[in-house]
């Protein structure tokens, strides 16, 4: 624990933009060049481009028909026709044609009776330059046709090649390397199974979408080892190799096989260490200086967090801001829109927090539900619709709260988001599956709070259905004592969407012999618990109530999970020797499973959602035999009262 | 004029991209393929993807630090800290480092004391889990990672690579070739200077550059000659080159060099020809059938307008809705926003019409002014902000109207566009390319109305600001006494941009010995004039006033031409022999120069815009001597006064 690098003073990101900004020669580092115009879609113009053509270049037909002296034609009415003659008074032109001399104005085909080959006759006159494109028009010659700094769109394309610009100038593109570190990192080419300890390296791929989508060139090269020499080597090869930015992954913070920091001292000058967001702070900055010779001197040199999500933050905060000044580009920005947040949201303060949303239009606004916040999470990235910034000097967000959020997708796709708050389970990932199957695709958005937080989320008007299963041993129903109890006056239906069978999830073979919730107590058993509010933890305390067991003889009752899958996960790998969950789960990963309860699982939503055309696609689908089948595929589901609306007291049709 | 085609019944665009839906069978046309992951951003996934592996595989060290057993930690406290030994109660850890077996919590080196090598002090006790990041915290094995049908994002590639899945099923990409027609149309790549009667063509790399974001795979030939055989022998070339799609370049619509529907018919079946909106009308659409052979039978075939508006809309409008499809992409859209219409835009109804628009934020809102309609301008593609459209069934649009604008460009870059409507000088051209050269570059967008036009534009208030060089003979002075007669009680400020030569533009040489507005009388000399409105126009009508000669002696007083440069083209191209327009226009396309007047050019906007960033980074640009300098080569300018805040009465300052 010698020999670690302390932070320097964290800084907001605007300001560490700044610093890469003033440390970098810009005329100096990224070139003009000249390519091929109908190669330039993208690219940003270094110097203004004056037409070399007009367009047209001659008057033109700019219709089919024929063309005529327009003062020759003034004569002409409705039923006191003018005749014309060829090839004295007029010429066929088709549309594009040059007007012949002395010719002023096209009288379109369908206002032309013909006589004969060579006599026409005209009920209406001709205006001068009647349907003529005259010199010009379009595009005059020496004229700007676009501005210095200008970035190319495909229309921009067809007025340079029209002007008779085969060449234009360009910002080269930002060259930019990816080296990846960790000597725990697997390299994905190789297609590995990674071992405890290990991942397998991605953020490269991330890195280098993003990258391209700036314009940029971006290249990336094996995972490095955490060895100070081997980083060093292979940054002065990617410099070698003409990258204008070199971006190292992960080894940016403060631990003891961090070289980054010092990699940048040895080549130059850090500018700065650590970000005042999260997730992102471990980012540093340098520039290369005449340490390691002119030719690579005044080079960025960016040290990227090894966190997906971290890493993502620095890219788009830090790193793009550069490289589109770099190239002269204007960023085009993230939409905007307002929406409501549908979970309290603290935040440390003394740094801002990016939170990545799920957002869905519920009603007539938009509701965004914040996503888990862990900088390893990279299904928060996947998942998220939008995100939002917590400022430094907040203490967070309270639920409700009106939030600006920044769309990371078209505006047009959000109504096409079914947002579902509730309780886990399997057949939501197979409805997702389905409703993207469909002619009009449905995107399923789905928080997983559990059937109690579903509840809440229904009461503020935050979701558009919330899946729910809570028992109630009192009255042996399903769901609606919870509503009446909990969300007394609100007009709700309630829909089955299939019975499902819950029990212990156990390791393959059963070696600790559990069979039911008696076992729970046994000192050497290891449970894996559900969060509060999840209705299968409710489902536990009713057994464990039942059997008499207090909570805490049951080594693990505090250790929570959010989903099914993950309470299956802890039992595969040996961190837990049994949870509670679905058979669903336990089939997936070829674990045992020892019944407990049969239970309904629902799916609530407003009376007044009946009509919403994607809660009547959503039942359409449960409704499909097709879907009922793969249901029924994954074992442990009956599909008995499916897409049936409930009513109070049914409890399991028994 | 026999054997024209006739226009099949013309039908809405929507109604054409149902006919090709139907026509073709999607699963037949476009197949799976799998691709490596790390490929396939912003491909589209053919079928659920499951994650093949958890991540975390194991408990992970979230923080670099010590990790233990969190019940050795519970009774620390600050003062009363408690002491571990390693390797008994902890071991070292770095981020993403295995939990070692048994441990269940990391404490962070800061919160650490080290003792000795193998002994440390914490003073707060660690809750079970803390800092760790557990096995499938962020995936599980077996889990849905991503449904059917989904356009992969960068995100996405990152959550495929750790998910252990190297390898993924996609959409095949839709192939598209592109085959330009016409005579008289120049191939690009040969850098031709057109002749009379030549245009360059242009269309395919437009359809290149628009088709390749759509994820598609474009692709052009030369172009081919109007012959009936040489289009079949294109089109037949293509289908099988493995075209999905073939889109046949001009030759659409019904003149009688038009080979393009009779192409579709040798092929196959015409699903329609014409579409209701203007312009975009000679649109064709086809499908092979077994006429072809089977290997090449259920292609789709279109025939695309010529004109490059009318192209684009056929592309954007018709057959980009097809190939999303055919890919299952969900359309991004275009952002839309309300803007106020600067001028009155009448429309043929019957025909939807696509209006292409400037826009800029004048004041609070956002003023959109509609710019030039000619199915052949490709500069109002490129000019175009947002396009708005008005319903077949209306008549047009009033001004001020408040209208939906699709956005062409991100919405942030609207703020950063200045809005002149006015006079048109040569100058713009030479602000438009400094704006853009600031570190905050703003982009001038400039609709040309002439002066009258551009004081009715501040009237109204949808211009910031309206160049002008309007002359009172009565006072000798410039723009006042017609801003105190049209705009009495408005607030404005007059900035002088230059004071500049107003001529007779002439052919070089001067063969007609043109020398003043005399001349303009001579029935051999024919003229050109700027349209109604313009200052030039106002400046000729004072001239020939003075001399006495009647406007209907001069021959071409009713050509109008808009800015100019055009007026030079018509001199340059001998459609006429002379036009009153300034020294720069005359000098950038080498033609000789009467000159008739010194004139003061100024630009005008309301006094509250002072304070507008905008107007300040405008003004600072026109006081740069370097911009001065600049307008002084281009000929003609006189720089005295420019920048400068005129008064009332103060004429050219003689």
């Amino acid at each position: 624990m010698s020999d670690r690098n302390v932070y320097l003073s964290t800084i907001p990101p605007e300001q560490a933009v700044l610093l890469a900004k003033s440390a970098l020669d810009r005329p100096r580092l990224i070139r003009e060049e000249t390519i091929p115009a109908h190669e330039a879609c993208g690219r940003v113009t270094s110097g203004p481009i004056f037409a070399r053509c007009s367009s047209p270049t001659f008057h033109a037909a700019a219709m089919d028909g024929i063309s005529v002296r327009s003062s020759d034609t003034f004569a002409a009415r409705e039923g006191s026709p003018v005749t014309l003659k060829s090839p004295k008074s007029f010429h066929p032109v088709n549309t594009g044609h040059c007007l012949p001399e002395g010719m002023d104005a096209v009288v379109m085909i369908e206002h032309v009776e013909q006589v004969d080959d060579a006599t026409v006759r005209i009920e209406a006159p001709a205006f001068p330059w009647q349907h003529v494109r005259r010199i010009g028009e379009d595009i005059v010659a020496t004229e700007l046709l676009l501005p210095q700094n200008h970035t190319l769109t495909p229309y921009d394309i067809g007025a340079l090649l029209a002007a008779g610009i085969f060449e234009v100038p360009v910002w080269e593109r930002v060259r930019l390397t990816f080296i990846p570190t960790g000597d725990e990192v697997l390299n994905f080419l190789d297609k590995p199974t990674p071992k405890p300890g290990q991942v397998i390296e991605s953020n490269s791929q991330v890195f280098r979408s993003i990258a391209a989508s700036w314009g940029a060139l971006p290249s990336w090269t094996a995972p490095v080892q955490d060895r100070a020499e081997a980083l060093q080597a292979a940054v002065r090869q990617a410099l070698a190799d003409g990258a204008h930015i070199v971006v190292v992954g992960a080894g940016s913070s403060a631990g003891s096989k961090d070289f980054t920091r010092s990699t940048f001292e040895a080549f130059g000058e850090v500018l700065c260490h650590g970000i005042a967001v999260m997730p992102g702070k471990p980012t540093v900055l340098g520039v290369t200086t005449d340490k390691m010779g002119s030719d690579v001197q005044g080079r960025l040199l960016v040290g990227a967090p090894g966190y997906p999500v971290s890493a993502v933050v620095c890219l788009e905060d830090v790193l793009e801001p550069v490289v589109r000044w770099l190239t002269r580009q204007q960023s085009p920005g993230r939409q905007k829109i307002r929406a409501r947040l549908a979970r309290k949201t603290p935040s440390r303060p003394g740094m801002e927090e990016i939170v990545r949303l799920a957002v869905g239009k519920v009603g007539e606004g938009f509701v965004a539900a914040p996503l888990a916040r862990g900088a390893g999470l990279i299904t928060s990235l996947t998942r998220a619709q939008a995100v939002t910034r917590i400022p430094a000097q907040s203490e967070g967000l309270e639920q409700d709260a009106d939030i600006e959020a920044e769309l990371l997708v078209p505006p047009g796709g959000l109504e096409k988001v079914l947002v579902h708050i509730g309780s886990h389970d399997n057949i939501l990932d197979l409805l997702a599956n389905e409703l993207m199957g469909l002619p009009e695709p449905l995107r399923l958005v789905s928080s997983h709070v559990g059937s109690m937080g579903g509840l809440t989320a229904l009461k503020n008007g935050s979701a558009l259905f919330a899946g729910c299963h809570l028992f109630d041993p009192a009255t042996k129903d399903f769901n609606f004592p919870f509503l009446s109890k909990h969300l007394p006056g609100l007009d709700l239906v309630v829909l089955n969407l299939a019975i499902r069978h819950q029990g212990l999830i156990v390791a393959k073979g059963n070696p600790k012999g559990i069979k039911g919730v008696a076992d729970l107590a046994r000192p050497e058993v290891g449970f894996i618990n559900r969060q509060r509010g999840a209705g299968t933890r409710i489902l536990l305390d009713h057994h464990l109530d039942v059997a008499g067991i207090a909570p805490q003889l049951v080594r693990g009752y505090d250790r929570e999970e959010f989903t099914h899958m993950a309470v299956a996960v802890n039992v595969l790998t040996g961190a837990a020797d049994c949870g509670l969950g679905i058979f669903a789960a336990a089939k997936a990963l070829a674990l045992d499973f020892a019944p407990l309860a049969h239970e309904r699982y629902d799916l609530v939503f407003p009376a007044a959602y009946l009509d919403d055309p994607r809660i009547k696609t959503l039942r359409a689908v449960i409704e499909t035999p097709q879907f009922q089948e793969r249901m029924q595929a994954l074992g442990g589901y009956e599909t008995t009262f499916t897409g049936r609306l409930m009513t109070p007291g049914f409890g399991l049709g028994e």
